[in-house]
């Protein structure tokens, strides 16, 4: 699923708006990267079976997970670790390049309203 | 391996100034992430398990591949799919950040003089 081109981040973010709805731009193997915007909060979720990386582009995000809340800046990226809980959130909107395995589920193992389909290539 | 706060790309940038030696920043499940500075042409190379992806932070790079080169600028994405021969070049120091399975080694098959050792982190 590799493109011929280099992808270009700030022409990909300028293709969609919507909030909390990952678009993938590419494969790493069995892994994907997503451009996700976001603002609010999301809800609290794990995933059982994989680390998830956030590498912030824009704006700031908060994660907060049960011991400790971590602030991640524009040019800051965070793994969160495998089952551990988490809760993004984010004052302004911010953009964040997401890297996991494919067919990783954004709302983990909670689940509801916020889940967003999967492969969505922009 | 994760850190418990937020990597800071600029800051650990910072930490060092050799070329084509990939220093370690995060681990997501068993692949790695690292900074790389570069300047010059590396040698032709092919990594016949994994594709390998390149962002570049700053700077611009060219990816020569038997059939084609891609030019990388700043802000922009490339994957290099498995198994496919190329050659990094910047005419100007370029920073990026690489994705990659744990172990693969910067020349890939090819070996030589380039050849960085593995898992320095900073």
């Amino acid at each position: 699923m590799s493109e011929l081109n280099a992808v270009n981040l700030a022409e990909k973010l300028g293709l969609f708006s919507d909030h909390w709805a990952p678009k993938v731009i590419g494969a790493l193997n069995e892994y994907e990267l997503k451009l996700v915007k976001v603002q609010g909060q999301f809800v609290w979720h794990a995933h059982p079976d994989t680390d998830e990386l956030f590498l912030v582009l824009s704006g700031q995000l908060e994660i907060a997970m049960r011991d400790r809340t971590v602030t991640v800046c524009e040019g800051e990226l965070f793994v969160v670790p495998k089952g551990v809980e988490h809760q993004p959130r984010a004052h302004q909107e911010c953009h964040i390049l997401l890297m996991e395995p494919r067919g990783v589920v954004n709302t983990g193992d909670t689940g509801g309203s916020m889940t967003a389909p999967n492969d969505v290539w922009i």
